[in-house]
């Protein structure tokens, strides 16, 4: 184990999921916990409901970008989170780390940002916390939230569900959210403007739910983009997953930044797309379903499970659109460091 | 509203209720964050149950000091804001902001300590998530922890019910941790060692419901010490309180370091201590079951609960050792930053 935290421990790749393993695991590690879904699953002493239970800091620099601020993302990714479950989103909690010196009017903005956005997904937020740090030992303003909501009864959903003949969906274009933060940073400018796609996806997911009961599990792919969640799906289920590389919906401003800076799209966050694994048979009710949410509107079949094979761990595999078939790896370090 | 963030909007005291009327509230304040609780407590949909939700971020420096470590404070603190609702807490919820180059080792002892605190108090760490931030933005590791219990059915307990007549109690010495943390920052050193009371107090309070089911309340004299607290309930319940000084138990080595220093004790923050309220007929069995607790030993009747005065608003005073009596204000700015 590395001696000391690095940036890649964050990066929602393989470094950040050797130190779950090596050091929160191994600390506290609750099945809970383990199951490796993006909120957990609790009973609730009295009465057998269920409680689904999510939590997720935000760091992102810069704090205001096209298409959202570190309070849009700070209550979509925590909603999306919970929802993933199946459970209906109803309350956040919301702990604030400001640092010494941090305009209370960027702190306003990005409060009524916050509201907006539970407004749109139909969250309170019912408790909250404020720290100050001095200055120089923090980022102006960090956020955690904490998401909590009852999964309906029978609702199980989860990676450890997917079988071989599911369909992988995803609800959009990919990498808008890491390739618009990048592009803020680096002061670069396309000719068609990018926009963050941060967004309030529990509604989408209701729709895809009511439409296809048979979803095994939903997974957002923010940082580590969509290699590394389905790399963790493939784990978590212990399948193979092959992605069609000419369905994946990409925006073609997106696919040019990419291209010209090296990065993998497929390893680019996204904070307001949606993965689906669902069996075979509604898949095109999932789809359909997806398509007539205003945020689902590029949904897209981009792939299908299999069993793994005996000689081999579970992969994910991409076959390109010229007909070869390669692995598609978790991203190992850190791709662009603070992306949410 | 001042123009920029500052420490004192941390404090715990009255400019940290600035920002969150002014910010906060104005933005998003849902009836349960105003409620004014250090947990929400909420309907869920199905069963009528009541669940318990609160949030708290740890900032503390040192990160390791006598009697504790940011691990144990960041699920003591949560827990102990969990069970002042009457609830039991079950669940944890961990999310770490980690400065890269922070020391690995010094993660997994925080993570031990974490998980030492957990099973104290009964409680499991159940989802989390890890941002890590560029060196020079951050301070080694930030942790929020959020909390959920379910409300036992009938309990309902809060600042707003204190009423005329009631008593107050508190749990044991009051500015323990305040000072322990101060005398690391300044190595300063005592012929009695500090240490810090960070403690899970969610079985005393078990134990303290059980023998006095008139509980109006409970809260923890974090941030801005007893002084705060009183504050924020007489303000809460709309009455006057008055603590008798000589009865308030405070170790001498702590005394000493206040007199020293010119810290108010009553206004130095703890970590394993509780105010609790009950009704006056009560009060005797709560302080038994209190003291009867190995957190609770020191436990003291400290004052009582009167009706305000029709000419001015609600306060809190102190009658002194000489008789006089004087006002016990909130902590103002900042005393001691970052102490949790």
């Amino acid at each position: 184990m590395d001696e000391t935290v690095m940036l890649g421990h964050g990066s929602g790749g393989s470094m950040m999921k050797r130190i779950i393993d090596e050091v929160f695991f191994d600390a506290y590690g609750s099945d809970e916990l383990r199951e490796g879904n993006d909120a957990a699953v609790l009973p609730l002493d009295q009465n057998g409901g269920s409680l689904a239970f999510s939590t997720d800091s935000f760091v992102v620099t810069p704090h205001f970008f096209p298409g959202g601020d570190i309070g849009r993302l700070a209550v979509c990714g925590t909603v999306n989170d919970v929802a993933t479950s199946g459970a209906v989103p109803q309350y956040l909690s919301c702990g604030f780390i400001l640092e010494e010196g941090f305009p209370m009017d960027d702190l306003r903005r990005i409060c009524t940002s916050m509201a907006e956005a539970a407004k749109e997904a139909g969250v309170k937020i019912v408790t909250g916390d404020t720290k100050v740090v001095n200055r120089g030992h923090g980022d102006g303003v960090f956020i955690n939230t904490s998401g909590a909501g009852m999964v309906p009864p029978g609702v199980r959903l989860g990676g450890q569900f997917i079988q071989p003949g599911d369909k992988v969906l995803v609800s959009g274009t990919l990498g808008d959210h890491g390739i618009t933060i990048m592009s803020c940073r680096e002061s670069l400018s396309f000719t068609s403007p990018l926009e963050s796609d941060a967004a309030p996806l529990n509604h989408l997911i209701a729709d895809v739910l009511a439409a296809a009961p048979n979803v095994r599990c939903f997974r957002d792919p923010t940082r580590g983009g969509l290699a590394s969640t389905l790399n963790e799906l493939a784990e978590q289920a212990g399948v193979d997953i092959t992605v069609e590389e000419a369905d994946v919906p990409v925006k073609p401003a997106v696919q040019g930044a990419c291209d010209m800076l090296g990065y993998d799209v497929l390893q680019v966050a996204n904070e307001g797309k949606m993965v689906c694994v669902v069996a075979a048979d509604q898949a095109e009710a999932a789809l359909a379903a997806m398509r007539a949410n205003p945020y689902g509107r590029d949904a897209a079949l981009i792939g299908d499970v299999s069993a793994a094979r005996a000689d081999r761990g579970p992969k994910v595999m991409l076959r390109t659109a010229l007909g070869s078939t390669r692995f598609l790896d978790m991203l190992v370090g850190e791709q662009l460091p603070r992306i949410c």
